[in-house]
C-alpha cells in the first residue's frame, strides 16, 4: 500500500469534532446533551431565503459563473456598502464558503514556505487550510487576561522575517469574541504597510457586535486597499452553515484574477446556495434586531454565569457569539471528554469546546474552554447549571 | 503591492471559459451560439432530486457531517452496487463536486513535488488541481489516429521515477469520449502494483456507456484495492452540475481518514445538493435509458456528419457526450475564436473547445477540436451545419 502523503498526516483532526463520538456515548445512556461547542446556531435561517429555494422552478441545476453569479455579486456589493466597505461587484469572488475563500486567498497570494502571522487562539481550521498550502504559520499570545486584545505590534515586528507574507486576523474573533479597536486595526494597517504584507481579515461575524460598538472592517483601512482581502460568509450572518456560500473579496484586482483561475478550475460554487444567499440580503432588518438582542441576552447570561463560579473567569465579548473562559482545570481536554463520559447532573451534561486546538503553540489554552452561546436562555441556563456541578465534583480540578 | 504567488501566476486560464467573452460579442451582434463548448447538459434534472428540494421544510440549514451524510452515504454506495462496486458507507466521503474530491485525493496521498502520469488529452483542470496541491503532472499521448486508446504500457514504464506516486485516469473519457478496455485497465493495474502507486479514476461519465459496451470501474481491479482512489459526481449523471456534489471512494482506510481531515476543515458538503443526491439516487431506470437514447441519437448525427465533411475526421467514442475530432485546420485556438469573432451561417455560428488546453505537452491537439453533444439534435444539426460552412470560408485553413 502506499503512504498517505506527509500533509495528509499533518492535517490535525479538528478540535471541535473530536469528541463528538464521546457526545454519542453519553446520548446512547439516555442523557441530554447540550451542544455549547459548535458555531452551529439554533437560530432560524430567514424564511426569503428558505423560500427562494423552495419556491425555484429551475428544470436544470447547471453550472454558473465560476466567480459566483453576477446578480448576486451586485446585491453582495449593495449591501456591503451599509458597512461602509466600498467594492464593485467584480472585486467579490463567491466561494464555497468562507473556507473556500481563506483557501483561495492563501493560493493566490502566498507560496509554500511562507510564513503568516496571526493572533492566538484563532480558528482551529486555519491550520488545515495552512497544511493544505503548505503556508507556516507565526503565532503571538493573545492573552486571557489581556481580555484577548491584540498583542502589541512589537511583538508582530519581532516575528517578520523575508518569508513573512501576511498577517491574518478573524475580527470579531472566533474563539474569544474579542471586537479590535480602531486603534488595534490602524496599528496592523502601519505593520502591513511598513513591510508590504497582505492582511488577510476572516469577517464571518461581522453582523454580531454588540454593546453599540463601531466595527472597523480591514476593508475601511487607508492606504493598505491593494493589501486587504477580505474573507466573508453567509453561515453565521444566516444562520445558513450548511448552504456553502462564502467570499473573497478585495480591491486588488491582481488577486481577484489569481482567485477566479483558481475557482474556474473547481467550476462554480453551488447553485442553490447562491439563490438563498442573493435572496437573504433582503432580510428585514427586523431579523437582525432580534438576533442581536437574543446574542446579547445569552452572552450576558453565560458571562454573568461564569464569573460568579469559583475560580472561574470569563471576559466580556463584545462580538461573534463565543465566550472563551478560563475554568480551575489543568487539562481541558480531559475535562471535556469527562464531561460526555463520566458526567451527568439530572440526567443532562454539555459539550464544550477545549481551546487548546485553537493555539498553534503547544501547551497554552489547557485550562481554558470556549462556549458557542447558540441555545436558548433556558438550554443555556441548564448548561450553565451542569458546569457549575461539574466543577464541584471533577477529580481533575486545580488546587490553588 | 505584495506579489500574487507562482502558483497563482502559474494557474492555467480555464481553456473551456477563455472564449466566453466572444460568445458574448457574438450575441450582442444578435447571433444564435450553439454551444458546444462545455459539459453542461440541457438535460433535465430528475424532478425527484428538484423536488426534495422544493419540498424540504427545514428551518436551519445546518451544518453536516464533514463526510457527507451519513444516510446518503449509505444509499450511494447501494447505488454502486448496480455497477458492481463494492464498497462500505464508510469508504466513501461526499464531497463539493468531482473537484473536490480530485483536490482531497491528491492532498492525502501526494506530496509537493511528487510526480502523477495520466494519459493526455485529459480533462483540463486536473492541471489547476495539479498546481494547487504543488503535485507535477508526467503525460503520456494517446493519439487520435488510435482513437485516443490508452498508449502502450511500456510508455508509462519509461516516465516512471522514484517521485512518481499515482497514475489519474478519467473513464470514460473527457475530452474523446474512450472507454477503456478490460485489457487497458489490466495493464493499469499491473504497472499500478508493481510500482506500488495510486491509481486515481476519474469515473464521473461511468452511466453514459453506449453500444453495449462495458464499464470497468478502476474499484473491480483485483489486486490493488488499496490502491485505487475513485472520484465520482452527480453532475452529469443527473444533469446537476450546479448542485457540487461529489465522492471520494477508495477501499484504502488510510486515503480515508486523512481526506476527512481536509474535509473537516472545509466543514461540510453543500446541504441541498446532498438532499437532492440523496433522493436522486431513485431516480427510475426509465430516465436514464431516455438520456441514453438521446445521447447515442446526438452522437451518431455528430461524428457522421463530421466525417462527411471533407478533411475532418472523428473517431467514434463510445462513452461520455464529447467527440475529439481533427479538423482540417493549423491552430484551433484561433479557429474557434473566429467562429465567435467573424463567422456567421444564418445568424448562427457555434462555441466550441480547442483542444490545446486539454494536452499538457506544448504544441499537440493544435488542430483538433472538442465537441460536447449537449444539445438537441434539431440544435446539433444547425451546429453542425454551421461547422461545415465555416470550414469552407475558414482563412486559416490547412492547404495539403
Amino acid at each position: 500500500m502506499p503512504n498517505i502523503s506527509n500533509r495528509g498526516m499533518e492535517m490535525p483532526e479538528s478540535p471541535i469534532r473530536r469528541l463528538a463520538p464521546y457526545a454519542e456515548v453519553a446520548k446512547k445512556k439516555g442523557r441530554t446533551v447540550y451542544h455549547l461547542n459548535i458555531g452551529q446556531p439554533d437560530i432560524a435561517t430567514p424564511e426569503i431565503a428558505l423560500n427562494e429555494v423552495k419556491n425555484n422552478d429551475l428544470k436544470v441545476i447547471a453550472y454558473g459563473h465560476s466567480a459566483g453569479n453576477e446578480s448576486y455579486r451586485r446585491k453582495l456589493a449593495d449591501y456591503y456598502k451599509k458597512y461602509n466597505i466600498n467594492v464593485e461587484y467584480s472585486d467579490i469572488l463567491i466561494t464555497t464558503g468562507g473556507s473556500e475563500a481563506i483557501c483561495f486567498g492563501f493560493l493566490s497570494c502566498l507560496n509554500p514556505g511562507d510564513e503568516i502571522i496571526l493572533p492566538e487562539p484563532f480558528y482551529a481550521n486555519y491550520i488545515g487550510f495552512a497544511v493544505s498550502s503548505g503556508v507556516k504559520i507565526k503565532p503571538i499570545t493573545s492573552k486571557i487576561d489581556d481580555g484577548f486584545a491584540l498583542p502589541p505590534i512589537s511583538e508582530f515586528e519581532k516575528l517578520v522575517t523575508p518569508k513573512t507574507k501576511a498577517i491574518l486576523i478573524n475580527n470579531p474573533n472566533n474563539p474569544t469574541g474579542y471586537l479590535y479597536s480602531r486603534d488595534e486595526l490602524n496599528a496592523l494597517r502601519d505593520i502591513v504597510k511598513k513591510h508590504n504584507l497582505y492582511l488577510f481579515a476572516d469577517e464571518v461575524y461581522k453582523e454580531f457586535c454588540y454593546d453599540g460598538m463601531e466595527y472597523i472592517s480591514a476593508m475601511h483601512l487607508e492606504g493598505i486597499e491593494d493589501n486587504v482581502v477580505m474573507m466573508d460568509s453567509i453561515s453565521k450572518r444566516y444562520s445558513a452553515c450548511g448552504m456553502r456560500i462564502g467570499a473573497l473579496i478585495s480591491k486588488n484586482k491582481e488577486i481577484i484574477k489569481a482567485a477566479l483561475k483558481f475557482g474556474q478550475a473547481r467550476l462554480c460554487p453551488p447553485a442553490y446556495g447562491q439563490m438563498a444567499g442573493e435572496a437573504a440580503i433582503d432580510t428585514p432588518d427586523s431579523y437582525f434586531e432580534e438576533v442581536l438582542n437574543e446574542y446579547v441576552k445569552r452572552r450576558n447570561l453565560v458571562v454573568e454565569t461564569l464569573n460568579k463560579i469559583e475560580g472561574v473567569s470569563c471576559p466580556m465579548p463584545h462580538g461573534a457569539f463565543y465566550a472563551a473562559a478560563r475554568f480551575p482545570i489543568a487539562d481541558a481536554d480531559h475535562f471535556c471528554q469527562w464531561l460526555l463520559e463520566e458526567f451527568e447532573y439530572e440526567n443532562q451534561t454539555v459539550m464544550l469546546s477545549p481551546m487548546s486546538g485553537f493555539y498553534s503553540t503547544k501547551g497554552l489554552g489547557t485550562d481554558e474552554i470556549r462556549i458557542g452561546y447558540v441555545l436558548n436562555v433556558d438550554d443555556l441556563s441548564n448548561a450553565l447549571k451542569c458546569i457549575e456541578e461539574a466543577l464541584k465534583v471533577y477529580p481533575g480540578r486545580k488546587t490553588k
